[in-house]
């Protein structure tokens, strides 16, 4: 099978994954129940809980365990969009083509099912101390519990998407740029590959060398993104494009211009693939996945 | 000591241990940090965290092991308040007396940092672990935080919230209210008991009986702050009242009226306090903690 069907039907099983701890639409609080539904359904790439499960795979460890990290990671992954998305943030009407969900379902319930898809994503987790059969199981989870937990906080993930808020439109240095990238968008790579490979069984060290490889990875992805937003068309992405230059966006590309940027992007790839190659696990499905993102054209 | 005195003393103490969980404000996210030491450090009666310590009391547990669910679950309950106050749903613009965290931060980071306390409220329990000194400890640790995570969530107090937006200024069966006081209200009392009582030891039998007498807490709370809408001053309160009228709320006091809802609040504490002294556990303090709550002035 070639990559790109592998892609698909790895995407696919994911989605089932996904849709199995989905609430359910009913009671008194079934809208909140369809808000949090519409916009984790609203499609993706679904490429953190990709990584969570071949990172997992690669250290040997069983699917199973995986399982309900993966769907919670989307869930906070799309908690974080759904925020962004509201009028007080980047106040976007569309997202993949569909109604954000705060258009449909208006702002309050635009905040209020965000977070409870959050919350919700820890309810799923704790579900995996069910599924831990022994103590050895239950000590993973409780570390992939923790890095989750650090890596989409006021440390990760929504750290950095408070500092990108606070300096919107203004001029920032290097080192800013730098700190938003690595939380805004690396923090999630970073945890998902991570707790993959606690899951995995994997030790500390080797811990250590998949968060070196996941950071990169998210760097490059990002940088990527700043790169497709100058130079492709609003059809190829599928969102429009020339956004950052309208919003007098600070990028990787208004800092060194586009060409270092691609050069930056291709050794940052390298890079991770050498560090996860070096670690002499096999997942040649992963190491291509990870070249395949940073070279994408969407 | 009287009542009064050794409330406050141990409120203090709730404090320290509240204040020495507090993220420090520093680095790029120091604005996202300092907004939600804002919200937390905006006072409080500390309730819920003080049920969790004296439940855990009750059932003889060692204080050591609440002080992190304490510390999450006042970051719980302020995130909620924090997200209540937005634009979006209540448009506040202040609470005790002190401006509201968007009108201080701005909305975007009302929202950011409002969610952020509540990630922020895992990151705290998850260290819970590491105080757990054995098997059976870590097994409580695990309990706890499912009965807290569900308790927030879809099927707790965020699943009532959103009943409660969706419903604003409609008329509202009595199966709906008791739906929204039972979840918006009710649920992060329970959590709190529950979770209290689980690092406490207690068995599940005793778990489900101190749930149910959360509950009946919870709603005399509720439907104590309805009749004290209508029969407080403001100085009293410290907040408007007849807010409930002119918002053309559905409450317990316009359903039944002012009479039938004391009688209300009377039997509902009276059978909580009951059932937990069908436990035979002594904690005298807590019993007059409920006993006053629920026939609070303010």
């Amino acid at each position: 099978m070639n990559f790109q069907d592998e892609l698909k039907k790895r995407t696919e099983e994911i989605e089932a994954v996904l849709k199995s701890y989905l609430p359910r639409e009913e009671g008194f609080a079934k809208t909140m129940a369809q808000a949090m539904n519409y916009s984790v359904l609203a499609g993706g790439k679904r490429l953190r809980p990709m990584l969570i499960l071949e990172t997992c795979r690669m250290f040997g460890g069983e699917d199973k365990l995986a399982y309900p990290f993966m769907a919670a990671m989307e869930m906070i992954h799309t908690h974080s969009l759904v925020h962004d998305d509201l009028p007080a943030l980047d106040n976007d009407d569309y997202r993949r083509g569909r109604l954000t969900t705060h258009k449909v379902y208006g702002e309050a319930m635009g905040v209020l099912s965000g977070v409870a898809l959050l919350n919700y994503a820890y309810e799923v987790m704790l579900t995996a101390f069910d599924l831990a059969e022994d103590e050895k199981a239950r000590a993973r989870v409780i570390k992939a519990l923790k890095v989750m937990s650090h890596k989409t906080g006021l440390y990760g993930m929504l750290g950095g998407q408070s500092v990108d808020v606070e300096n919107d439109g203004k001029p920032m240095s290097r080192e800013m740029i730098n700190y938003i990238y690595e939380n805004k968008t690396s923090a999630l790579i970073e945890g998902s590959m991570m707790a993959g490979a606690i899951l995995g069984g994997a030790s500390a060290e080797e811990v250590a060398v998949v968060e070196k490889a996941a950071s990169g990875i998210g760097l490059a992805f990002q940088i990527q993104d700043d790169i497709l937003d100058v130079t492709s068309t609003a059809e190829e992405l599928g969102k429009p494009i020339h956004s950052d230059e309208k919003n007098h966006k600070t990028t990787y590309v208004t800092l060194m211009g586009i060409e270092k940027a691609s050069q930056q992007v291709a050794e940052l790839s390298e890079e991770a693939v050498k560090l996860l190659e070096g670690l002499n696990k096999k997942n040649e499905f992963l190491f291509t996945l990870v070249k395949e993102l940073v070279g994408r054209r969407k």
